[in-house]
């Protein structure tokens, strides 16, 4: 990135950075065209409720004494800290209304500086939300904390933002909970060294919201999930440290990791982990592969997936989303696979790939292409690859700037995804589409639905649908509510679970809390109660109480 | 095996089944063998208290009438599930010394009838241990409980022992928890699947056991534990059902599949799994590659964890360990590589690892050997194999039975294991060596302690110790308490986990309890007793109260 993250300006309403959304010409111009490529008609340009016209009620809560220097109750502070980023939070707060914004946001820039923050917050009952991107789509970093607190309080972490210890005989760092991929990769990158996890929001999420929520990133196979990275963990709850020792692999009672990965706040405020990093790869290849049949592109990524071959990528789209992300307009399904390696040629392992995927009918016209980086180049991070995996990864990045121009064009527009086994897909799919295309219709009169998968394991697939239905100014959020709900019920209904890696915050908790064992929430909330004897930390995702 | 399981009369004091015990005659002569190879003197062959001169206490309870069928307390039953098989527990039951010895032993043959057996024993405080292979080498499966219960049951849950379904298409398996694996993969095997785990224990412990315990199979990298394994759980607690749904990747809250393994019974009676099974592999290749010096042969092995290759199998035995398996004489230290697919030639990968192993001055004097298998051909399960693997994989599979043969001669025998940074490694190895043997010259005078790496991870290996001593009779349990206690302090004082894959129990408390996060301890206390008020699941182990 040539822009250091630092010194461009967020904006206050939508994904990003400011200046990534287009003027009003331009967004009727993508209006004109979306329009015409989803069928939606009469799209119409609005525009943001500026900030100082906008809704948000008076702090309720002064900060303590001892922390006024890291506090803030400005409006833009308390704004920019109110929502995360999906189709509702965006809708809100485009249209002025900051509901339950935290009465303080607090910036430390030290560990030290959390604890008296916590132990005022217990005393005087004050709810803490750890934010870290603020990229949460899942309602997972709002003051919707009810009656029962006098204020809130939103812990920003992104000034613990530092590689504290490097290990690269063991391939390990201590980095702060606050760190953005990009802030990593420039400290490890002298070292040849990186962090492969490069999910959508990583120009702005920070390692502890990945961990607070289970991310989903750079591999495709294997290593998806953020857990698999950490080696340890570094936790200040309510009543102390919380903190693991690094190590490659304990089998020492329930790993203590396991429950802090994924806890979204109601354990504590994750400060640090210790984390596996990579050597930057060397060798790389990728291949497309094109199918005139979808259920023959899942029965290939089936195969591949259950080849042991572990491709670092192995996206399928469908043929909405290769049309959508400009890589295939003849209605084909497009696999994109991709290997690398920071030690040996990958081609034999790219061959092999392919020769599964073209052996269901797979056309790959542009044939395997192969490149090899040297130890000096730049790190290509999310953005690298040729052909149609540079087509999607752009396409992968931009998706939620789009959302801003969604938004401003009155068009739903937002995701879910979800993991399921490889026998139940079929059906799974058909159904979860069925019952969100007829949502979207009772709700908005169409939509438009696509499904790729971002991640595959032996065992089923990790599929991520994307829906656009043109809203009704001023019942977006009803419509939206519609539709979301009615996905979330048909993927907890057909067997997947409500999330694979954007976290259940509070938007999935109606689905989350018919998934998950009731035994095990009664576990996890004697386990939050002793740690949390107050009940502060980030109260009303995951669990009650 | 062709002897199936259940005809053959298990040890009543020892490891696994009666007629692997030698004779006097052969004991004194491998009593003789062993003594010149250790530089042990004097050693005699003694003989095991028979079992009805044995001293055990009388059962303080009855069992419930409504169970009763299900329930003895046959002193066959109670001696046999009164102990794991650590060196202590052979030597207490050798010496006719059954100690806590279970009032009841149940052996339930469907899941229904568990619940009535918790019910019970909640109501009139009596102790539930869940016993499977009963293969603990940690204390995990004992009674001694303390005054606070009015007696003791054992469950043994090996009636348990069916694969209840299938589904091929996603390697899937739902299974339950009282089966080995020989008696999955029989099940399986008709239809080209396994489940490819094959602990030392793989003969007689259970898939429940495994899951309890977080034991480390088959697989030297990515799949270790069997943690990534499981699917899905369902355990019964005191409280009722505890159950996940089978997903391929859930990001959904921090995973309850990961508080069930590792929970070594504390919260419930694990009773079935979804299981991750694999096609049986076709493509098998294997190398041996030997070191002049040890540490050469830790940064090949480093290399190659950290290559990303994944080789199945890549234990490396230092040089006494290399000798004992009868893999080398000369004081070489041995890697073994061993690569399986069962969908594509694997012998450009294993050719890939050699090349990184000797670059590190490893030498390779059979050259690769590759093998491909038919379909239709038995499974090999941890037999197979070909030269110096074949004779490990063997040595493997006796040790613990070699373990019955030294109680007899009186010579301490007993191993503990970890996972520690490569970082850590070097200055980690010397300083257990030095302390172990300081301990083994004080308790014993002298004694040989020897290493190999059972897993590895691109941050660390799992080194695993075994030690022998020469015991004075009597004494036995005083000196190898001695031992062992020096090996969990030094493991844990140099950085290590206490244990990688053996579990924590009773034996490894101590060292436990100064590992573990103290909030993790407090939250896994409270964890417990919300779904198990009564505090009857296995007490003692993991934590208190």
């Amino acid at each position: 990135m040539s822009t250091p993250t630092s010194t461009r300006t967020r904006s206050h309403w939508g994904w990003g950075f400011a200046d990534r959304f287009p003027d009003g010409a331009a967004r009727a111009n993508l209006g004109k065209l979306l329009g015409a490529r989803l069928g939606f008609e009469g799209l119409s340009v609005a525009e943001p409720v500026p900030l100082d016209a906008a809704t948000i009620r008076e702090p309720r809560i002064q900060p303590p004494s001892h922390s006024a220097a890291l506090c803030s109750s400005a409006l833009t502070e308390r704004a920019s800290h109110c929502y995360g980023k999906n189709y509702r939070d965006l809708i809100r707060a485009f249209s002025g209304r900051f509901e339950n914004a935290p009465d303080i946001v607090a910036r430390p820039t030290t560990e030290a500086q959390i604890a008296p923050l916590l132990d005022w917050a217990s005393s005087e009952g004050v709810a803490v939300i750890p934010f870290g991107g603020g990229t949460s789509v899942c309602g997972g970093v709002e003051g919707d904390v009810g009656d029962r607190y006098r204020g809130v309080l939103s812990l920003d972490l992104t000034g613990l933002d530092r590689v504290l210890e490097l290990d690269d005989c063991s391939r390990l760092a201590r980095i702060q909970a606050g760190a953005t991929v990009p802030q990593i990769n420039r400290a490890l990158g002298t070292h040849g060294l990186a962090l492969r996890h490069y999910p959508q929001s990583y120009e702005l999420a920070t390692l502890g919201g990945y961990i607070a929520t289970r991310s989903g990133g750079h591999y495709a196979t294997l290593y998806t999930h953020i857990d698999e990275l950490v080696a340890g963990t570094r936790m200040l709850t309510p009543s102390g440290v919380f903190e693991t020792r690094c190590l490659p692999g304990s089998g020492a009672g329930p790993s203590p990791d396991r429950l802090v990965c994924g806890s979204e706040g109601i354990l504590g405020v994750i400060t640090e982990a210790w984390i596996r990093i990579q050597a930057k790869p060397i060798f790389r290849g990728q291949a497309s592969v094109h199918f005139s049949s979808f259920s023959n592109a899942v029965e290939a990524v089936r195969a591949v997936a259950q080849s042991g071959l572990n491709p670092a990528n192995c996206r399928l789209l469908d043929p909405r989303e290769a049309a959508l992300n400009m890589v295939a307009f003849d209605g084909s399904a497009v696999l994109i696979l991709a290997f690398e390696s920071a030690s040996q040629p990958i081609e034999a392992l790219l061959r092999q790939a392919l020769a599964i995927a073209t052996a269901y009918e797979g056309r790959c016209p542009d044939g395997p292409r192969l490149r090899t980086t040297r130890a000096g180049d730049p790190d290509e991070g999310a953005s690298g690859g040729e052909g149609a995996a540079k087509s999607w990864r752009q396409a992968f990045l931009d998706a939620p700037y789009l959302l801003n121009v969604c938004v401003s064009l009155g068009v739903i527009a937002d995701t879910f995804e979800t993991a399921v086994t490889w026998k139940r897909f079929a059906a799974f799919h058909e159904g979860v589409i069925a019952r969100v295309r007829a949502a979207m219709k009772e709700a908005c009169g169409m939509g438009r639905i696509s499904c790729r998968f971002t991640h595959v394991y032996p065992d089923g697939p990790a599929p991520y649908y994307t829906f656009l239905a043109p809203a009704r100014r001023g019942a977006e959020i009803e419509q939206w509510m519609a539709i979301k709900s009615a996905a979330g019920k048909a993927v907890v209904d057909l067997g997947g679970t409500i999330t694979h890696h954007h976290a259940v915050g509070r938007v999935h908790r109606p689905d989350y809390d018919r998934q998950r064992p009731e035994l095990f929430a009664r576990a996890l909330s004697a386990a939050r109660r002793a740690v949390d004897p107050a009940g502060i930390m980030n109260p009303g995702v995951l669990i009650d109480g």
